[in-house]
């Protein structure tokens, strides 16, 4: 199976493992830095390396339009385009289509939307969407999902999910009518309605996923609704395939979800909020903007060893910040990359070590009304 | 005498040699790189280092006004605030000051001007711009000059050249009041009109300036008007101390400048057209927006051995571009620093080979006409 997980340690029923992939293994629990346009903004393939990513997301919808699927496929694919040699998930564009609202039309065949860049019509049906993902030649790609809207009654949530069934099984079958380069990733939807969550995975487990999705969460629900969506779902997602939580989030909710037994995420936080200026600290974030780190001369976070924490002063990013230099959203970005892939890093040795359930419960008190300290 | 030049080889006019300051040496003819506001442009120090920058160049004008001079005070100066180790030259804020135009009032005492930034008012006068320099801690420090307009008549480039000369001696007694981190360069004025220029020269020789610089050019001026001063005036400066052309300029520009005898230069064309998508390369200039370059999977420049060449294709970059993403402007900036510091390499091994005139006829034959080509 392609990708191929192992699972080497697991706590409760958080789990620590490997998964393997066309270009190279990944450890999970695992954090997907967002790279929308075919970079992860402000950063080189080389700096991701070094802070520790060890696979990225790149966005179908956005790659479809700008630079579209021939420059692309000229480039043999995404990784020959960014010079990105690790392993890359791409989504489905689902997501961002049904982002674009008024501007879509959805019927059974698919979605057709006025493209935000050149307003040409553009059609994303399952089958054009594994297309460009076969194009990209990306290791994991997503099936092309219905995003339930948020609140839905359990109608609107019941006929979304099963589209989202239909749509999930046309991706599979165009997918593998060839030889794929990566696997396929089915998406468990369902809203938050408990039955209709476990009726979507049972529907997708008639086909063999390599992996499995939790798709319709970090849509404005609260944190007790997405919990209890995981903790009633992913005890029943196989144990020997990756489970990936998507768009999500903060610190704390990819450690509330790596608890409930989510092996990977994405989510664009640590990226937008270095470009805004927000910035994560052992002690919550911190807006670098504020007057009051003027004439700071301490690093970020003193317990921070990022390129940044090592080598700059509060006082010079709130300088970089304020003139709108590039450099300003370089460093914040590598700082708050750092944070994400570090925090990862801690819980794959918390959950080797049989540690992480008291290591999470000192980070989640520690983090508690933290938001925006400063 | 510090900052101390060895010459080590000539050519002709041409000189090839080491100046000492008191953050290392760098080897002439040397091109500084421009870091307005404590940053060149998009790069990191060590990027720089990378790429062969052994001195920068800050403004002062800029940091006077963001941070300002507290926060670089509490920061022990420049080097420290933005983590560049090297050598930095620092301007002495009067050509800034100067475009202002109608938003300034020139008085004997100074200049006076609102702030772009805020509105305030600030005063900018020789003791000013000093003591904001000995609080950057440059290695290099300019006077305050007048800087004359173009084009002016013999009375007016009269004037203010021999306004300039009182405000450099001001400049002078004040920056050597004390005991500065570094030395001072003086600042040869006096329009286009060669007999003027000589004066300037003359005047300034009065006092034991460690290196001197002629202002005043890449101010609209003709080639043959800016190398018409060069070769009336550079001859008679000290042969033991370096000349720093400011401002100059387009590659060709600086080649012309070095067979005439100059040892230092800045200009913020190659970050600047970085960020515009110019990009320079053995066969001329060319615009990555253009879309001949949209399915390019080629290099900016075949020749080329800098990290964006041997990684990035020009597809790539102009898609980059488009999305108007930070490593676009990282990649082009790469590109355009390695170019420039690459010509100066050249160039120093040329006069050490006692070859650079044939060199630079080639080379300037190669480019000519060669601007903005695609």
């Amino acid at each position: 199976m392609n990708p191929l997980l192992t699972i080497e340690a697991c706590e409760g029923q958080a789990r620590c493992g490997r998964l393997r992939t066309a270009h190279g293994e990944l450890e999970t629990p695992a954090f997907m830095p967002v790279g929308t346009y075919g970079t992860v903004k402000a950063m080189t393939p080389e700096e991701l390396q070094g802070l520790g990513a060890q696979i990225i997301l790149g966005n179908t919808f956005h790659l479809l339009l700008r630079p579209g699927p021939r420059v692309i496929a000229a480039h043999g694919g995404l990784h020959g385009f960014m010079h990105w040699q690790g392993p890359i998930l791409t989504d489905s564009g689902g997501f961002q289509v049904f982002s674009l609202k008024s501007l879509r039309k959805l019927t059974e065949e698919g979605v057709r939307f006025r493209s935000p860049v050149d307003g040409s019509e553009v059609r994303l049906t399952p089958e054009d969407s594994m297309d460009m993902q076969l194009t990209l030649r990306s290791d994991i790609a997503m099936a092309l999902d219905d995003c339930t809207e948020h609140p839905a009654t359990e109608a609107q949530a019941r006929a979304s999910m099963e589209r989202s069934m239909r749509w999930a099984e046309r991706s599979y079958r165009h997918y593998y009518a060839g030889t794929p380069p990566g696997g396929l990733f089915g998406i468990v939807q369902g809203g938050m309605h408990v039955n209709l969550r476990l009726a979507s995975l049972e529907t997708l487990l008639r086909l063999e996923w390599p992996g499995l999705a939790v798709g319709g969460l970090a849509v404005g629900e609260s944190e007790e609704e997405r919990l209890a969506v995981l903790e009633s779902l992913v005890p029943h997602m196989p144990a020997d395939r990756p489970r990936y939580l998507m768009g999500v989030g903060r610190p704390e909710d990819i450690v509330a979800a790596v608890l409930r037994g989510i092996d990977m995420f994405d989510c664009v936080m640590p990226t937008r909020h270095a470009r805004n200026g927000h910035l994560f600290t052992a002690a919550g974030v911190i807006n670098i903007r504020n007057s009051i780190h003027q004439e700071d001369l301490g690093p970020v976070d003193a317990t921070c060893a990022c390129y940044t924490c090592r080598n700059y002063s509060r006082a010079y990013l709130r300088h970089l910040d304020r003139c709108n230099e590039i450099l300003g959203a370089r460093l914040n970005t590598i700082h708050n990359l750092h944070f994400y892939l570090d925090l990862m890093r801690a819980m794959r040795a918390a959950i080797r070590a049989g540690t992480l359930s008291t290591w999470a419960a000192q980070f989640l008190r520690s983090r508690r009304g933290t938001d925006a300290v400063a």
